[in-house]
């Protein structure tokens, strides 16, 4: 089928579109602190239902409400996954525009929330739209499912999950992850690693002490810094007792599938302004670490005194935020298990660990309809064979969505980004062409989901 | 001499000294933040003048104002330490009252700054005042040096201690830090450790990262943690190589000294909410590691995201602030050459070493004439025989001033605070009765530095 009509309807409405996303963009969506949430979830039902979809709002608790909106109908059903809430803005120093000022310059758009994931969203129901306007109904049902706690760690998704697992049973999973590399190339990914984020903490007096006491008084800074320098060694492998056992081998279909990645080694270390990787890996090594690498990062220490100013104080509190992203077979319940363990063999038993958020990972074969559809139409549109990771070396509540079913749900993610999105720093951004050519590109995966299920039943009669 | 007169004199006035420190208490001098500094310093220096002290302003660079006062003429000369800044606020919600509202509440004045030390500063003055109503003229000269950045490691006190010696060449130094001790006990002490404050820094990426780039990107929080865990043992010992071998053995004289003190063990633990001491020390081996023992503390650490909100990154840079408090014949010097070299032979060459701010300890002897005459008013005006520390295990510039004669001036210290000031923590107070106590034990220093000089001049004759 010709996609002209499809596409020249995406150029004429371009502009549109773009003001559309900007609209979105404008609106404060931090749900770390409860900005401006309900306003965000109302426009985006609104425009959900002027796209067409039948919507309904699920009210978890004293959660922010996901958005549920059915599109075509037809033998299959696909699940297609958003957020509307953002990150928390960081520095704001540290922004070259106001993180809600949706400014263009240079073609990128920048916004907290235009890379993750207020562009995707945008750009998918923009994609049933014009689909709708070129071709009249889809040939094909998908379910947007959109959540505002992506930045929590999806509390309420997770029980909406459990709640209403027969609106999630589905052919396939979309998505919303996803990024041009530096060379250009489109990723799609099949599947995501999992995580777990916890917090550690130790109490040393009840408040901060003039540090004339460091002779005599426990230092909780110095306590968590002994604790977590047994967490990982010097070369930064992780050394939590037992924990490398439960790391499966890398299947042989997987060791092919790494062959076909490839790490722009040059281009990243320009972008992320670094001299070398980690344990000066390189080549195949690199690529193999960062898809099924296990890892612990931490995100943020804070004790005591860090503002300007000169004051020496004994800390009286110190506390580590750490995650761990989790690759075949690691679980969050083993992961808090070992760390638990270890700390106390090792005489820590007063620090404490708290679990902010966990995912179990996900992980699906190139082989199903939803990874075809899109290595298929990436083909078409981006005009070469995309990157395809195995595993996405980030995280998110997939496996909670994708696992209602069994065998689990297959899920394929992919997105508007590039590699300077910086969706997780200041200066988020997207460029506005990747944000088009992205609709252009889920028009053809309706398309194809629709007419592969047509070929299917053909198939089985 | 009958102090009747001048003990009434300061009760009657007790009311008005009290509102005196309370209007000082009310002007908010950070001098790390650059608050308030010039209105402080002018009115330091019209208190100064009420009081009848002859006064210069000294301006070095672009610091803060160093106010000197005269006061009395004599054989003999004194000079009286004093700051007029005060130490940031910290976490504004832990304290009860307003930081700059003065309020007295249980006959406790509670502000940023009453104990540290404006107190001691009208306290002295206010001593100087109810002398000269009661007895006439000064039978000593007091020098009064007040600075404005003892909260920013004193850089102008250092470059006024060379420029103007002269000025400096004294009999004896009094200093404004001490306290009653948990038991009541009025503390002085016979000289200050020294202190290096440092910071550390390692830089990662450009900015912040999402952390699934943990797999593969350094990441400086883990650089730093690792370099830090070096630096002392896990149970508290400073491991720094070559550091010990710079600490001298303590002194028969100090030996029997260290006997005189005593910690309350008890009474510390519940002021704290501590369950114990470092390494489970306690009884003399407590008292000798905290007059004796030098201390790396960590006063700091920053890196990544730590406010609300699940927002897991991957840091671009992580600081740590560290304090070392120094024992003879530890000198900043040294600590900071043993630092730089025991990173490098660990690879940690990429960690920055950034110098805040030191101090010389200095250390005289219980026999000088300022030690007898704070020993001996201490008895008359408390009731007791002080506790003499023959080294205060806090820190100042008290080496600069002390150091500009050779052999140094003789210093000793002591306050109007008491075990429960916070002086560098939130809710710092002073008790009122404690501030006007020290007022007449003050007026009896006055009197035995002019009395002890006659006898002295007597002696020489």
């Amino acid at each position: 089928m010709s996609f002209a009509r499809f596409d020249r309807y995406v150029d004429r409405q371009a502009r549109a579109f773009t003001e559309r996303l900007q609209a979105m963009c404008r609106m404060p969506s931090v749900a770390a602190r409860g900005t401006g949430m309900r306003a965000m979830a109302e426009a985006v039902e609104q425009l959900m239902q002027r796209t067409g979809l039948g919507t309904r709002s699920f009210k978890i608790g004293s959660g922010y409400p996901i958005l549920f909106g059915e599109a075509g109908a037809g033998p299959r059903c696909f699940v297609v996954y958003g957020h509307y809430d953002v990150q928390p803005l960081g520095q704001l120093t540290s922004w070259s525009f106001g993180p809600f000022s949706a400014t263009i310059e240079d073609g990128k758009l920048y916004a907290r929330g235009a890379s993750n994931s207020k562009g995707d969203l945008v750009a998918r129901l923009a994609a049933v739209e014009a689909y709708q306007k070129s071709f009249g109904k889809l040939p094909v049902c998908l379910r947007f499912i959109v959540e505002g706690e992506d930045g929590l760690g999806s509390p309420s998704l997770y029980r909406f999950t459990k709640e209403n697992a027969e609106l999630l049973k589905a052919d396939g999973c979309i998505w919303d992850e996803g990024y041009k590399d530096t060379k250009e190339r489109f990723v799609v990914s099949l599947g995501f690693k999992g995580i777990t984020f916890i917090e550690l903490r130790v109490h040393g007096a009840r408040s901060d002490l003039h540090s004339k006491w460091g002779t005599i008084v426990p230092n909780p800074a110095w306590r968590l810094v002994q604790a977590l320098s047994t967490i990982t060694s010097p070369k930064g492998v992780i050394t939590i007792d037992g924990f490398s056992s439960y790391i499966a081998p890398i299947t042989p279909e997987d060791v092919e599938a790494l062959k076909t990645v490839e790490i722009d080694e040059t281009g990243l270390k320009r972008e992320f302004r670094i001299a070398g990787w980690v344990r000066q890996m390189k080549g195949s090594t690199l690529v193999k670490e960062h898809i099924f690498g296990a890892t612990c990062t931490i995100c943020g220490i804070q004790t005591g005194h860090t503002e300007a100013g000169a004051k020496t104080v004994l800390p009286s509190a110190a506390m580590a935020r750490l995650d761990f992203r989790l690759v075949p077979d690691l679980t969050p319940e083993i992961v808090v298990s070992l760390l638990r363990e270890h700390l106390d063999v090792r005489g820590f038993k007063d620090i404490e660990i708290i679990e902010l958020g966990s995912a179990p990972l996900a992980k699906s074969s190139a082989q199903s309809s939803v990874a075809r559809a899109a290595i298929e139409s990436a083909e078409e549109v981006y005009g070469a064979q995309p990157v395809i990771f195995p595993l996405d070396p980030s995280s998110g509540p997939v496996g909670a969505v994708c696992g209602v079913q069994s065998p689990p749900t297959p899920v394929v993610s992919f997105g508007i980004s590039y590699a300077g999105s910086n969706p997780h720093a200041p200066d988020e951004n997207i460029r506005v062409d990747d944000f088009l050519q992205n609709i252009k590109y889920f028009g053809r995966i309706i398309h194809r989901l629709g007419h592969e299920a047509k070929e299917s039943k053909i198939r089985q009669k």
